[in-house]
């Protein structure tokens, strides 16, 4: 067996003692005589399955006692239709847009009520994360919607906005797990497991204990946060499978990497290589302002677009997978979630050493 | 290794060689170095995935060309509001209530228009399914909606309700691919993976392609099955892993059982193993009006609820696991979908019998 280095903005990779984990348990969990595929999610078997990774989640995010936890289906998608459905009590809401997804979450939230854009970096095409004074929010908004992670643009916030009394609401589903986080800032978190947690098919919700209970009596029970958490997201049928995988990567970043401390050290150091090397030579850039460049996703661009076209087909060919970019932003992009080890970072680097004296 | 039968109204049992198979490619896809929990949604190998599960299941169940098939995501409970969201176009709908999930549905429907009870068999603890007279019918009903296997109460549908002009839309999660289907029947079929295909986390709905595009502005994108089908289930992240399993399970069902009539063949082999035995003495009773009973579920109680008890507990220790009926009906409740073996079904009269001896 060859495995490749997936640089996939998500789905991505997951840490290969997670997979041999799942492999050697696939067809029986711990004595179960079934596979996690197969049992009742009503079974004693599965409920220790979810309420110990409900723990972990708690314990490696240091969620506050204030705060519920949901596993909900549909993706983030889904929750750019939850969040204004469930919290949208004053009839607006604040948004930032910075980059693709913040743009699709405060276009679905107009279906539902008045979205003031707070902010936007579209007239750099979202290479920065924009300052905001007072008075460009909204006097009434319920809350301010985030995406605290640009995956396609390559971005981060640096600070969280924050207004006294509104409650912000993140996505961060390409950024959740690589390092510590302050939930207490937040009203909301909400992500798509797909990128840094386990495979596609789950979105997690955090929300503060008082934001629930708001939605309106026509809002579809599965997308009312309320309905999902009073039953410790077992309202109906949860996605076992992508819990029972949350719960795997979660052990694996508490036994084998440490926490969340230790993996934004890993981070920082597996960034801080592809970054160092962009600005190290002038044949690939980088158009990101240095203090908002994500740690996660990492874009650049070659001197033209032949030469990024010849640049991600030499790479694939390298086993360097999935490093197209974004038909948004062109040239390249890699994802370095956590479970890229820092040995893969470290021969593309290499890869794209070679290829520049190749090409230059 | 000892794997249980696990006779669970869903999750349940997956056929082993497609759990084998899962097993063996868990850490790398068919020389792709990537697991299929890793890839991105937009490669080409993943490509490949969902077009052939798709095409797959459009074999099996002789989908016809006028309709359309989406992945989706929130289970069946999701479908409960997709339905009159997208199809309730003259503000009502008609609604057989002959369980608990189709009463579910009726009540979420509530939420979106006026919803007419054409029939129900509360008045016998859904032990049968109703007759509906043309008048039992509303006037303008935008559709006709049914569960069509009710999985608490083991019974079925004998013959479908039909009403000129008047779409009818069922819920097939508990019997979806036990046998044939004439699908131009239908106006729209969705199920829950969970029970007879693939692990929990993905609904599919068969759509008559007449029948999309009448969601209203408001309706999220997520809940508009017009956007899902468009973009070919690829309008976000779909649920990969869920869509692997279905297409290794329609292959085994195509190669391995030789298609759904060989698959009903079987089933009914199966089921008639099990209700003759009930019909053939006196001990345990199974309450349905035969020509309603379910080959998929199978309730049942003996003399006393101390003796169901005891009955589960042994049996659990004798490998038949999830025997319990449901709180609504109380006794036990085997369910015997496809991939529960005939010789599951055989072990457990036998272990039915043996404790009817020694508790007669």
């Amino acid at each position: 067996m060859s495995r490749v280095y997936n640089f996939s903005a998500g789905p991505s990779m997951l840490p290969e003692p997670v997979l041999k984990t799942a492999q050697a348990e696939l067809l029986e969990y711990e004595g179960s005589g079934q596979s996690v595929m197969e049992m009742s999610h009503r079974s004693a078997v599965f409920d220790e399955i979810i309420k110990s990774t409900e723990a972990r989640l708690r314990r490696v995010l240091r969620i506050p006692g204030n705060y519920k936890v949901g596993f909900f289906q549909g993706g983030a998608s889904t929750q750019f239709a939850m969040v204004p459905l469930n919290l949208m009590t004053t009839g607006s809401a604040d948004y930032f847009v910075t980059g693709n997804f913040s743009g699709l979450a405060a276009k679905e939230a107009e279906k539902f009520g008045r979205v003031h854009i707070a902010a936007s970096s579209k007239d750099k095409n979202f290479t920065y994360i924009p300052n905001v004074k007072t008075a460009d929010y909204s006097p009434n908004a319920s809350y301010i919607h985030i995406c605290q992670n640009n995956t396609i643009f390559g971005t981060r916030f640096a600070e969280l906005p924050q207004r006294p009394g509104v409650p912000l609401v993140a996505d961060l589903s390409s950024c959740i797990l690589s390092g510590p986080l302050d939930v207490s800032r937040y009203g909301l978190i909400y992500f798509g497991v797909q990128k840094n947690v386990a495979p596609a098919g789950m979105a997690v919700a955090i929300i503060r204990e008082d934001l629930l209970g708001q939605a309106g009596p026509a809002v579809p029970a599965m997308l009312n946060y309320k309905t999902i958490i009073d039953k410790e997201s077992m309202y109906n049928t949860p996605p076992c499978w992508c819990i029972y995988m949350t719960g795997l990567v979660l052990r694996y970043i508490e036994e084998r990497v440490g926490g969340l401390e230790a993996m934004e050290l890993i981070n920082t150091a597996k960034a801080a290589l592809l970054y160092d090397y962009l600005d190290s030579q002038e044949f690939y850039k980088n158009p990101v302002e240095k203090r908002y460049r994500s740690l996660m996703n990492v874009t650049f661009t070659s001197p033209t677009p032949e030469m990024d076209k010849a640049f991600c087909t030499a790479a694939a060919e390298a086993g360097f997978v999935n490093l197209k970019g974004h038909r948004l932003v062109g040239g390249m992009r890699a994802s370095i979630y956590n479970a890229m080890p820092h040995e893969g970072v470290a021969k593309l680097v290499q890869f794209m050493e070679d290829f520049r004296k190749a090409n230059a």
